[in-house]
Formats: C-alpha cells, sequence, structure tokens
C-alpha cells in the first residue's frame, strides 16, 4: 500500500451542513483507516475545540464542542494556529459567512488548503476571487468549492474540466435554486394550472423550502452569486453579483415591510401580477421559470424570468431539482445537462466531501 | 508559483479519439508552459516513435508516426522503456484493444499511470477488474477511465463521489449508447410515428452513428460493457458483460449472415416484430427505448428495450445523446441526471484529457 501521511482538518461551522459534513467525515475515517485523517480544530460562532497536539478526540465531536468553555480564535489566530500545525492541513469552512471568506487568501497564501460550500469567497468582489486564486497558486494550497453552486452536483468540476481541456463554453443556463425550482414547478406546472403565487410561496416557507424571510430567496440575489461563480469559471470577469441584472419578485412596495410574515401577509395583493406572466407564457403555450443565463461571446449576465415551451427540459423539472445546461463547441447543439438536487444538508456535505477527498488525493 | 515535475507521457493509439486527444493535448502544453508534459513515446498497431532521450519532437508528431520506420515495441517491451524512465509516466491508451488491457496490471505495479477511454480493462473479467486495482493501490500509480463509459460526461467521477462520500447507490439507469440512443429517438419519438427500423438502422450507418457492421451496436454487447463498469464501482462484483441478461436486436436469422451489407439488406424482413413492440408501448401511451439498469440492492443488471411514459427524461432523449441517472439514498425520489453526447472523438477525447490532468495534479 502506498504510504499516506496524515492531514489535519480544522473545520468552522457546525450548522444543519456542518453537522452532516461531521458524520460522513466520521464514516469516511473508519473506511479508510490508512488515510489518517485527524481532526485538531473545530468552531461555531461561539465556541471552540482545540489544542497544543492538534488532536482532537473524534468519539463526540459535537458533545464535546457544545461543553467546551473555549472560545473560537479569531481568524488570523486560526492561521497562525494551523500554519504551525506538524501536517499538512485542510480548513473546512461550512459557514456562509464573508469574514471567513475574506481571510482565504491569508490561509491559503500560508499553505493552507480551503474546502468549502460558502459562496461568499467566489461571488463577492472580482479582487477577493483574483487574491484568493493568486494566493493558492503561489503557495500550491488547494482551493475547491463544488458546494458554492448545485450542492453537491457535479457543475463546478464539469465546468473546470470542459474549460481546462480546452473546449469553449458558450452559454450556460439553467435553474440554480431549489426554492425558485419549487415555486415555479408548483406555480406553473407544465400539465394542470397550479396555485396562486402567494399560495405556493407560503407553502414553500412551511415546508421549509426558504430563508426565514422568503424575500432572500425571492430578490434573486443567490441565484446572482451562483452565476457570479460559473461565469467568472467561464473566464468572465464578473465584478459582482449586482453588476449585471438580477430580476427580483419582491414587489417593490414590500421589500421594506419589517418582516417576513408581515410580507406574507401582503402578498396576495400581488397575485395578478404573477398571474398575468404565467397567462402571457400560457398564450404562447409556455411555462415561465426563474433561471439565470450567461452568455459568454456577448458577456452577459442575467438573472430573472424566462419562458420555455414545455417540452423543454428546465420546464419538465420537478420538486425543486436543480439543471445546470451547458452549451459547448464540442458539445455542439444539444447541451451537457446535470440535473439534480441542488440544495440540502447531506447533499452539500457531500460536495464538501468529495471536495475534501480531491484534495487529500494531491498532498497526502 | 509552486514547482511542477516533469511528467512523460507515453501513448498508444493514434485513430480517430487519438487524433483529437493529440490535438488537446498540445493545446494544454501550450496553455501551461509549467507544467512540463513531455511526450516519449507514441504507436500505432502498425509503427512507433521513441528514442533514448525519452523526448519527441513535438511539432509534427502525426506526420513524423507516419514516417517512422520503427516498429512498435511489444507491450512488456513499453513497460520496460517506460518503468526506467527519468520522470514519472503516464501511458494513455487510446486503442479499444483488449492486449494492452491485459498489460495494465504490469504497468501499474511498474509505478505507471494510465488514463484510457478503451472499455475492455474493466468490463473483461472481474479477475482482470481485480488485478488491475491491487496493482494501483500497491504501487501507488493511479488509473482513470472517465471515457469508457458516456465519453466526455461525468459519469464515472460522479459515480465514484457519490460512493466515496458514502452515499448508498440504489439505481442507476439510463440510455448508453449514442447509436442506440439515435435509432430510438427516431424510430419511436415522442411526437409523430417515426419511421420503419430497419430504415432507421439503415440512415444511421450513413450518418456514421453505428460500427461498420451495425450487429455490433445491436447486439447490446457495448450497452453491456458499460454497465459492467457502473455496477463493478457501484459494489457489485459482476463477473463479466456476458454474465447478466442482455437483450439482442438482432434477428436470431440474421446472427450468421457473413456480413453487414447483407444484415441491412435481409433487415426489412423483421420490421414487423420492432413495429410490435412500438406499437405495444403506445397503447400504454408510452415510448419504447433501450436501456441498460443496475438494482444494486437486488444485484440485477440487464440491458434491453423498456417502455418509458413520454414525459420521462429518458423518452425525451434528443439525438444521439446518453442519459444517467443516479438513484441514491442521499438524492430521494429525484435521481441525479447526467446528459449529452455519449459518443464522438472530441468529447471522448475531452475525457481521456481531464483524466490526465487529474493524474498530473496527483504525481507532478
Amino acid at each position: 500500500m502506498a504510504a499516506t501521511k496524515q492531514v489535519n482538518i480544522a473545520i468552522i461551522g457546525a450548522g444543519g451542513v456542518g453537522k452532516c459534513f461531521l458524520s460522513q467525515l466520521e464514516a469516511l475515517s473508519a473506511k479508510r483507516p490508512t488515510s489518517k485523517l485527524n481532526l485538531c480544530y473545530i468552531s461555531t460562532s461561539k465556541k471552540a475545540l482545540f489544542n497544543d497536539e492538534y488532536t482532537l478526540n473524534a468519539g463526540n465531536i459535537l458533545q464535546d464542542l457544545a461543553a467546551s468553555t473555549k472560545a473560537p480564535l479569531s481568524l488570523p489566530q486560526v492561521a497562525d494556529y494551523l500554519s504551525v500545525s506538524p501536517s499538512k492541513v485542510v480548513l473546512v469552512d461550512n459557514t456562509s459567512s464573508q469574514d471567513v471568506a475574506d481571510n482565504y487568501p491569508v490561509f491559503l497564501s500560508r499553505g493552507i488548503s480551503i474546502v468549502t460550500p460558502n459562496k461568499k469567497a467566489f461571488s463577492g468582489s472580482y479582487r477577493l476571487w483574483q487574491d484568493i486564486f493568486t494566493a493558492a497558486s503561489n503557495s500550491g494550497a488547494k482551493v475547491y468549492h463544488e458546494s458554492s453552486v448545485g450542492a453537491g452536483l457535479p457543475v463546478i468540476s464539469t465546468l473546470k474540466d470542459l474549460v481546462d481541456t480546452g473546449d469553449e463554453v458558450t452559454k450556460i443556463e439553467g435553474v440554480f435554486s431549489g426554492t425558485m425550482s419549487f415555486l415555479f414547478n408548483s406555480f406553473a406546472p407544465v400539465e394542470g394550472s397550479g396555485g396562486n403565487w402567494s399560495a405556493e410561496v407560503k407553502k414553500a416557507k412551511e415546508l421549509g423550502y426558504t430563508e426565514p424571510d422568503p424575500r432572500d430567496d425571492l430578490n434573486g440575489l443567490d441565484v446572482a452569486r451562483k452565476l457570479t461563480i460559473l461565469a467568472r469559471l467561464a473566464g468572465l470577469p464578473v465584478e459582482s453579483p449586482t453588476s449585471f441584472p438580477v430580476q427580483s419578485l419582491i414587489p417593490k412596495e414590500l421589500e421594506s415591510v419589517s418582516s417576513g410574515d408581515e410580507f406574507l401577509q401582503r402578498l396576495p395583493e400581488f397575485d395578478s401580477q404573477m398571474e398575468e406572466t404565467k397567462a402571457a407564457a400560457e398564450k404562447e403555450g409556455k411555462v415561465v421559470r426563474f433561471v439565470g443565463s450567461i452568455d459568454v461571446a456577448s458577456k452577459a449576465v442575467k438573472v430573472g424570468l424566462e419562458k420555455f415551451d414545455k417540452s423543454h427540459p428546465i420546464a419538465a423539472l420537478k420538486g425543486s431539482d436543480n439543471i445546470i445546461s451547458f452549451y459547448t463547441k464540442r458539445y455542439g447543439s444539444n447541451p451537457l445537462i446535470i440535473q439534480g438536487a441542488g440544495a440540502g444538508g447531506e447533499v452539500t456535505a457531500m460536495g464538501v466531501t468529495s471536495d475534501l477527498l480531491k484534495v487529500l488525493s494531491q498532498i497526502s
């Protein structure tokens, strides 16, 4: 058996995705006793576990963390702690924190590899994007973020493979939000007439498919962030997720109401607007969907409502699935399509775990 | 910039896929001057280029090869030559040769990594499969074969990621042959009535979508080989591509006719059989498709005709596209789906090139 060096794993964040990742990591370590994955640091926003030996007791991490009396280190302190680790280190950022993201260049420049589902680092300013990849390239540290788009679906790895092997990506189009997918598949189904818009939003919230305030989904920013990431990977230097047209589905009058509950209460007043949009599509034999698209040649990135033939794969999507179509020179008129659940703790953590395995194969 | 060691590349095969791979490799080397990819050996079945310096003149490889007076080394000689190379070596097998495949364990055990679209090594005897992965595991050499199923589509990498991260794959189903896809999308389209079976086969052959003798597609063996590979990756120790039910679409009476041309000439006599199959599906509001499926729990692998609702993604496939659905515990009722061109020189070579990049990231 080829020798495998020990790798130290540091984790920031133990929420929904973080918990799923921990259990996947545990299963992984059990399955590959030779891979010597060693957890050396874990923190939430309030607590942390770490020690001078860089070795945590792997048995009951979450219980130990809850019982810990240590506060988390500051991010520069985390970098200091990890950069003198006796083994190579992978930092797993399971937060959606801009603060942590802003520190990636520091971690990477000190040789600490990063895997994360956190969109903020890759969809913030273009300057941060450049700093991240320059730091990684200079130090040889790795940075993987498959789950920042489409959760565990192989979206980013596929786009990278297309670009790296010299294909010419001409267009990327798809449904990038599980929430928007669920809403429009119910509101404007291919067969039948669907419910009222406001009723569908309420139902989605009750089923846990939206953020606590549904406006955080309906403003389109989540989709805009994902499009920013893909556009940059396709070679477009997109400045930020607000530097291209993004259609918000929040009625102007409800943008500033104080709570998500009040928003939901007043949303029915605006049902007729969405009903008109649906009817206009129906008149052409089409259905309306909330999509993002990147036209690489014209450098046009946009997010918003579009009409699709009922036989189009985007129209035929089910549940809260995502679908991403890559149109390229090699693939011709029929795109390469990836489809499936694009949200959820387990599948998001899966993207993080498979990224971790890729990093391990390169550094250990 | 992190230092990158030189890697020597040896190539066997310079046919359709091989030529596309060579041009992708050339583009790659031009784009990444620091990666120091060095071509040290190339051969066809008749000729070869190599020298004691392990460095070929990269300018006009195909012309130089055509002009070469050297015969190819025997496979054990290739292994000898490469195993004393001054740099690490990746062997790119762009053939579909069983002979080359049978020698993978030898190459791997001597530290030579392999990337290939050749199905034979991974769909032959289960013993060969075990020998290959044991040799790789012992020496640390890498073996990647993305293009052995679905050409450049991320099928094998996705299945590996699912398994490696601890998901439970319950079922894999799909259309795995571009030829079969084209035939059935034309013969039994979702809209309209389609042509005669024999006429569609003839058309497919004229368009270059079939093997020279179409029976080599219609016997189902190509699909059976792909299913064997996926089933093994999903954990089933499938003995060979003939150890599970495979439906051949060659009428018994035409199995032994001497040529593909005679086969095509006589095929219309059997159109009524296929017409009945189509009509039976139509009666249920369905269409017939040639699919492969793996039920992991019941260990049932099969290849043949199945009926699908017209709204099913398999029914809605276009052109000669492949579609592969992974049903897993994490993904629940809606599968993870990969769809797109599953054949063709450029996309097959793309899978080989992206595999090469993965190996390089691990060994250089």
